[in-house]
């Protein structure tokens, strides 16, 4: 087809094309898309698990030069991708750290794609930018910031990153120039379990994983302040310079709060910034019950927090904060960009955020927080996160209800993860007999019923282990605010798993 | 309010809160909204501009504890934010690198928000791991890579940052571990019209903005491969390790394309990885007449492409694509991550993805991307991308035609911008009368007039310097292949523009 004719053709359909975004609501609107209505979750798969072989069998994925599809076939593609994508929303999907959305954020993540805006101007973004400017002072009032500032970015790595790069660019602000030849190491320290981005981040800033020193946890995953001030004394000594110490609120795995006032004592005594990761748990800054979890968050120079997580946020929200003042995320960050950030402008030009952030362009991820919080006011996710919280005690109740079939990790979680083993009928034996063996074939117990769990599509809960403390394979439950969940759902949990469970041999 | 009553209030409002949504889409589904219908283009205006504080007295930003919102109030909300944000597929918006949406695009990214997946594993997000998969293959093919591999991420920025990070790691694998404490300086080059993302890359990865040596460029923009090879040699004499070159393919500012076989040869002489930054000009990919524009480009380690830039995808969509093969892009960003990227699944873990990303939890990019492509075949954007180029060339033409009032940056720029100065009513004048004090007055044009554009609201057109040749703001207009535009919409740009201009004081 010539050019003319392709461009005419395009051209004169596109008011046509528009016509898409009904039939997509329309599947949207459907009650298999989201799965919210707790009457009929018995009825509804979270996924109808397919191998990705049979998959790539019943949807036409290949793209090619001259193939189109009619509105029709989009549509039924459309339909297709909803019907065999993972029902997140679902009130059985328990897999991830983040679960359902709340309406009112999905509400505002429709907006947004839909204005397909950038954060990095004012002019480009106006309401947005003020929208982010509102929520970042928001965020720093309830984190105790007197005059703090702070970016949103594309997910918790990124955030942890910027700590990371603000902390280096405090400690040697000419690294920024002259990089980080020729330096002794610098180190930073976190946790055995706290998130591998700390790691990545070392690779990427240039830091080495060798520098990133993981610190020893007690059993329930917290850090350990003795031996964090150990390695630090003896990174010292062997002539490496100690810059940051991260505290993480909230473990990806066990939901471990380190002791943040312990180790900013530390932080103030070595002369080190100290940065939270409360990617998971910064939820506690809203909570009523559980703001402990979190104290001493005040005295971190910075922290990252993802209300995608337990909040119920759509993804990606992950908002970084810094208490540091007089423009030192901005001064960190910026470079000259003459087309974008003119000085010559017609309003107040602090307003663009575009310096303080590593990207240029930026998706719009605090809107539909703002919408969240202007419908429900941050008290309530306060109670909703508190009973997420709760639900995770009531379930360690009931999982000591049926202790010949299931094994708390700990009696007492902090937060709202529960890890526990469930044991197969042919494993329950006297204590006695749970020797060595009988472990190793326990820790082969969730990945097998995880796989039942994807085929019957009823429930989805993960699994992981946890290597610094050599236990192998448990499952890890996550509350979170949405499904806003009753007790009874709890037994559902337990009993389906006992259920998937009848048949595995360990 | 104790928890109880307000977890069981937010509970029992659920299904009602979700009507929300229906609500949503019908503002959506209002003209204003997206002002994608040439016929109104006159009528709707492309942004109500406000000045920062009045636009506060409008909508009410403030978040509270206690403060909520009913259904009709949140509704009333996202009305104004719509009616007072950018609209940037309104056809007149030219202000970005990015514009009017495509429709299938934007059907895309509100299922990819109402489905809430992430793309690290297969097993949370099954159809969208595979789509992802199937267009980085198609990409791949389409750049002349045999074995390539690739990852989204969250915009160019970051991609251009794979590259530099991937071509370290080839270069220096031990900086993974040990990072780079003690090497000789690494130097990377990139030419001085280049995207400044390379100089915050340099900070952030430790290299440091003193060792991203800035290539001089030819008045078209173009990296000067002389200039290259003698600072490459030059870096080398003062002891420093050249690793990486960057060629752009279309220059944020002139749309000028590097010498990607030219840089090729000079990489391979000194071994150096060489990246493209066709961020703006990888859309020249699917292009039928201008894929001369990137010759050379399978001859690249590596280059970044954002379909979000030129093609119409809904922002963000980023594509990171390297030819090397062995798994290098796993091998480079990997870390041990049990919780997510388990070897006990019960299905083919080469799905999951996540190891390949510095991000963990990563938003579903590909699937927007995919559905265009499904919809209308690549071919059928390559013609967009031809017509958007032409209009670029018709425009220069019609600024020809108006000598006194219009001057070319350029008299033929590469791609689709077109860079021009204004010159209002009593700054006409016989060319010898145009002064160094003429030329300082009219660099302050395009501000001014931007500003009325603003207010205005008929027309958005971007402006910017040139510091490395020492101009001042110039009109840097932008064409997309969506709108797609008729000729005669050029004669209202210019038009426009003479308007705005007419009260304009120099």
């Amino acid at each position: 087809m010539d050019q003319a004719l392709a461009v005419n053709r395009v051209r004169e359909g596109l008011m046509d094309d528009w016509s898409i975004l009904e039939n997509v609501f329309k599947l949207l609107q459907k009650d298999d898309t989201f799965c919210v209505d707790p009457q009929k979750w018995n009825k509804q798969k979270i996924v109808s698990f397919l191998q990705p072989d049979d998959l790539k069998e019943l949807i036409n994925l290949k793209i090619r030069e001259t193939e189109t599809s009619t509105l029709a076939e989009i549509e039924q593609l459309c339909q297709s991708v909803i019907q065999y994508s993972v029902k997140t929303s679902h009130g059985r999907f328990h897999n991830q750290l983040f679960g359902q959305v709340d309406p009112f954020g999905l509400a505002g993540a429709l907006i947004t794609e839909a204005m397909n805006g950038s954060s990095y101007t004012y002019e480009v973004a106006p309401v947005f930018s003020l929208i982010e400017t509102e929520l970042i002072a928001t965020v720093c009032r309830l984190a105790g910031y007197d005059h703090g500032d702070g970016i949103f970015g594309p997910g918790g790595s990124m955030s942890n990153m910027y700590g990371i790069v603000m902390a280096r660019y405090k400690y040697a602000p000419e690294v920024k120039t002259t990089g980080m030849f020729g330096m002794r190491p610098l180190v930073l320290f976190t946790s055995d379990e706290s998130h591998y981005s700390f790691v990545k981040a070392s690779h990427w800033l240039g830091i080495g994983s060798d520098n990133c020193v993981a610190v020893r946890t007690n059993e329930r995953g917290q850090m350990l302040l003795d031996d964090l001030e150990a390695k630090i004394i003896e990174s010292k000594a062997r002539g490496a310079q100690p810059f940051f110490v991260n505290c993480t609120a909230g473990t990806t795995v066990l939901g471990a709060f380190d002791d943040i006032n312990g180790a900013a004592d530390l932080a103030e005594r070595h002369g080190l910034w100290l940065h939270v990761d409360a990617c998971l748990g910064g939820a506690a800054l809203l909570s009523h019950k559980h703001r402990s979890l979190i104290a001493g968050l005040q005295r971190a120079n910075s922290f990252a927090w993802n209300p995608h997580k337990t909040v119920g946020v759509p993804l990606q929200c992950s908002l970084f904060l810094t208490r540091e003042s007089g423009n030192l995320l901005e001064r960190c960050n910026s470079a000259e960009a003459h087309y974008l950030f003119h000085q010559d402008k017609f309003y107040d030009v602090s307003y663009d955020t575009g310096n303080k952030s590593v990207q240029c362009g930026r998706k719009i991820d605090a809107f539909k927080f703002w919408l969240m919080l202007k419908a429900r006011g941050y008290g309530q996710y306060g109670h909703l996160v508190d009973h997420a919280i709760d639900m995770g005690r009531l379930l360690e109740d009931k999982l000591r209800e049926r202790p010949d079939r299931f094994r708390l990790v700990l009696q007492k979680h902090e937060y709202s993860n529960v890890c526990f083993w469930y044991i197969p009928k042919d494993m329950r034996v006297p204590a006695n007999e749970e020797t060595t063996d009988w472990w190793t074939r326990l820790y082969t117990v969730a990945p097998k019923i995880k796989e039942q769990m994807a085929y019957s599509g009823t429930l989805m809960v993960g699994y992981s282990p946890l290597k610094a403390h050599n236990l192998g394979n448990f499952f890890r439950m996550v509350f979170t605010c949405f499904p806003v969940l009753q007790i009874h759902e709890l037994d559902f949990i337990l009993d389906e798993i006992e259920r998937l469970g009848e048949k595995i041999v360990a």
